[in-house]
């Protein structure tokens, strides 16, 4: 057990959390998890499974049970509206903590204390550009109005043109005969589109992936890479950012869209769990 | 009161129906209404709404009640799920009775017995093709995947766009910040999006028609032009039908696709209830 400071970096989403405890050099001392970490869809939840995460890391470094020594900071979805933010500190126990949204703290893992741009491009696509230490966010609006170029616009996309393929207004293509022939009807579809999640389309998103130079999922893909270029555009206006795809498509992006940010794209420097251990440490 | 036949036709969708009582000749001698009618999603309220409408036109026309008279064609929402079809027209107290999709007797009453194309765009976007009498639908999916270029479609695309606006991602046309201003928030955008149904985007529309030239008006219409025209290639594909358009965005598009389809748009000869009365006095 150490008696130094104790460090808690927290990264939580919609399905899951995790938390990592770190000493002042930042050497990680333990790892835990807990469940969903959503301040604004079910905060008890949240908190619930940040005080499971974090007692996890405790344990595993051995560090017994006192949660009330911990400096945290906490990257959580949904902390982007303040007042859940707010509400959500209030009922912390640690010592001192921040809670961000989880974004900001994948920001700052992937760039550390550099300027540059983050597309995190993965069930949704979202941006963050950091200057001198502060990070504004962009796009990650969801599915239904906004994430061009995630993994579940270009699910929904593939469905999209398996009804019109269906219809005879787009070429069937292998891609879509298979779709139509999977799904078993133009219903089917309807019906899985009425139920499915972003996620849920997420997962069809491979099948563009792998079908080479099929039609559809060329332009499926060559509409995704327009819509992640078109915010880099904007996001690189001023300047020639550092540019850091995160996320489970990021490498692909990073492969697709390297001739046209020459030089710029770069890997990520650490996960968000390491960007929260960072500002947690900065907050002594 | 008749001592001949009588006739009836019911129109029905999501949130109403109608229905005409009619003569030998097609004469109408009375009309009535009743609540929405949607075999699928609520079959009892259907019936009820039905049997409601039919007894308004009974009575309108000074008919009695008695409903085992009548020989009935309903077009109601939902009627293209075949079972539920069947399921709905067992339980008709008519001496006999057809039961079709509500667009099928939309296309009955624009084209009569003519070939052709009805190009239904409103909130959503559907196409029916007769041929020799025989009436194949096709689009119509809904706004999750599919009603391009449809009111709906075209309202979520000014909420999507103001959102791309406010990231700075597209320019900020005129219409696109006082989208955005009298939303509030983008926040507020999101919230709305994730509880609007296709009617409550539609009612954003025609914030688009009244924009005049305003960029990003002229891309959300240039891409519904585009989504219409390529349905009605495909459907004009092996010949050259005359196309009708209805529903409450069909004389827009009427005018905006005339030079596309030289002479070959026409207007509607009659509306659904006509189209329901003319295959209920072929019933017999």
């Amino acid at each position: 057990m150490t008696s130094g400071q104790l460090f808690l970096g927290v990264d939580g989403g919609g399905t899951g959390c995790r938390a990592a405890l770190a000493d002042e050099t930042g050497r990680i001392l333990g790892e835990g998890r807990g469940g969903p970490a959503n301040v604004v869809s079910d905060p008890d939840m949240a908190l619930a499974s940040v005080l499971e995460a974090a007692s996890g890391a405790m344990t595993a470094a051995q560090e017994g049970r006192d949660l009330t020594r911990l400096t945290a900071v906490l990257g959580l979805a949904g902390a982007n509206v303040v007042e859940a933010a707010a509400a959500f500190r209030a009922r912390l126990p640690f010592a001192s903590s921040r809670v961000e949204n989880d974004v900001v703290v994948a920001v700052k893992g992937a760039l550390g204390a550099d300027d540059g741009i983050v597309a995190a491009i993965g069930t949704g696509a979202v941006y963050g550009v950091q200057r001198a230490g502060t990070v504004r966010l962009a796009g990650g609006w969801g599915l239904i109005l906004g994430d061009h170029g995630s993994g579940g616009w270009m699910g929904r996309g593939l469905f999209e043109a398996a009804l019109l393929a269906h219809d005879g207004f787009v070429e069937k293509t292998p891609l879509l005969a298979a779709i139509l022939r999977e799904m078993g009807s133009p219903d089917a579809i309807v019906a899985f589109a009425r139920r499915a999640t972003p996620a849920d389309f997420a997962r069809a998103a491979p099948r563009i992936l792998d079908a080479g130079d099929d039609a559809a999922a060329q332009r499926i893909l060559g509409a995704a890479d327009a819509g992640i270029a078109r915010a880099l555009d904007h996001l690189e206006s001023d300047g020639a950012l550092p540019i850091v795809f995160t996320g489970g498509l990021g490498p692909l992006f990073a492969a697709r869209l390297g001739h046209r940010y020459p030089s710029l794209i770069h890997l990520a420097k650490g996960c968000a769990l390491d960007g929260a251990l960072a500002l947690a440490r900065g907050l002594v």
